[in-house]
């Protein structure tokens, strides 16, 4: 069922009504899913809230239009995610640590900035326990490897490689946050692996691909992969074959993504509201 | 049922997607009228549309945030209508009759303001055949009286005289147009007589009153009351029960938003779509 239809509705017409809280999202092309994910929160908890993707024309205007017209949040994707930063009025913590901003709370004209794909990836090594004299490689060094390096950073992680093709990316990504910089895993191993490359994600061209060898896969005491879609990629498939702790991109998202809504709303959900979320959200 | 609450979806979520068209309104206390009509309207016709209403906090960064956001069409309503005029590219000929705005047309970020009470107005004048040479009594001296007149004159009406108690204001609108200013009715009759001030507004101080006497009703060849609130005000009650022809606010009100639809979409729907919206608007 195609959702640029009205046929999304079942034949229903969605009324608005003007007390409504909007919240909304800017990126270059707009998914579907916080659209669905948010929108299907408010209605299971009473909210009487709405939630709108956009594509912005100007950023600049788009981030005036979220003050003048008093909307609440406003999730930031890509191509923005540093652009907004001279827009708003505050950065917390965790849009500072990565220079880098995916979340907008407007509190009475109030811009705070954040960035829970950092939030996301913190908690996830705090609730797995991962110990922070764990050995680290990750691979990768584009907006999410930043996020990931910066909270092993903050976490307490000392031993953290950085492994990108790209010298002057992952060098400088590695030496941003004091860690060390490899072109290439050569046989490298660690007790703790991440893939934060295009490898394994759906619809890209190396999705059959395993992000890591196997050897490396033996060797790690835990497996982290940030790509989300699949959940289930080559490298969390092999991870979970050989019996190992797996922190998979889709947990990422779903907390990013729930974070986001605690921020803009106030309240949290339960778990089963936020699977009854996801699973709507999947069911495009 | 309130429509405050989600109880006005009876229970459903309404889920948007991303390439949903977004028109809003902007005014200091929004009303629930537009958000009803165009988003039935929208669901009649099969267009993935959405209304909002918002109360702007800055009205400069929301029209920033129109352009900014691709908002396709935006209401201007009180106090806005003028202060708005410095913040689009372009006057619709209806809008600069009056020196005011209430709908505003984004095409690939270059706004139009049109003035559709004017459009009405004009409209009703027209489709009711008043004869241009007929004596015209407008009471009033506001924003819509100004409509009224500018109207008038356009149609080609000289005969109009402004009834108004303050001096000042009816004075500058008459004479704003080419036409005359009186006080107060004082015994005076016209061809039509046209109310264009709050009385017989619902809920008004003078919701009960009539605003034009006995005397001036029987001497009338077409009765006018741009009070939309209740359709059927004391004026024109007393209109029809002396068999004059009426010309309604309620029939104002329907063909200013009509317009303001048919400017955002390029759809001109059906007496009859038009006529479920309306009944579906006055259902709150």
């Amino acid at each position: 069922m195609p959702l640029t239809s009205r046929a999304a509705f079942n034949g229903q017409v969605p009324i608005l009504n003007k007390d409504m809280t909007l919240c909304i999202s800017l990126s270059a092309r707009p998914s579907n899913n916080g659209t669905r994910f948010h929108n299907h929160l408010y209605g299971q908890l009473d909210l009487n809230w709405i939630y709108k993707a956009f594509a912005p024309t100007n950023l600049e205007q788009a981030i005036a239009g979220v003050r003048g017209l008093g909307i609440r949040g406003c999730a930031v994707s890509m191509p923005y995610k540093e652009d907004v930063i001279a827009l708003v009025d505050e950065m917390d913590p965790s849009a500072k640590a990565i220079d880098s901003v995916n979340t907008i709370v407007n509190t009475d004209g109030h811009l705070k900035a954040y960035n829970t794909d950092y939030t996301a990836i913190e908690q996830l090594l705090a609730t797995n326990s991962v110990p922070t004299d764990y050995s680290v490689l990750v691979q990768g060094a584009g907006g999410m490897a930043k996020a990931t390096v910066a909270a092993l950073r903050d976490a307490g992680f000392t031993d953290v490689t950085v492994i990108a093709r790209n010298e002057a990316a992952g060098r400088a990504l590695a030496e941003q946050y004091g860690f060390s910089w490899r072109a290439a895993l050569d046989g490298g191993a660690a007790d703790m692996i991440v893939n934060v490359t295009p490898i394994g994600m759906a619809g890209g061209a190396d999705a059959d691909a395993l992000s890591f060898p196997a050897e490396a896969i033996d060797a790690a005491k835990v497996v982290f992969d940030v790509v989300a879609l699949p959940a289930e990629t080559p490298l969390i498939r092999a991870a979970r074959a050989a019996g190992k702790p797996v922190i998979t991109g889709a947990e990422v998202a779903t907390i990013q993504a729930l974070e986001q809504f605690v921020l803009y709303t106030g309240v949290r959900p339960t778990a089963d509201q936020v699977r009854a979320a996801e699973e709507f959200t999947r069911a495009q």
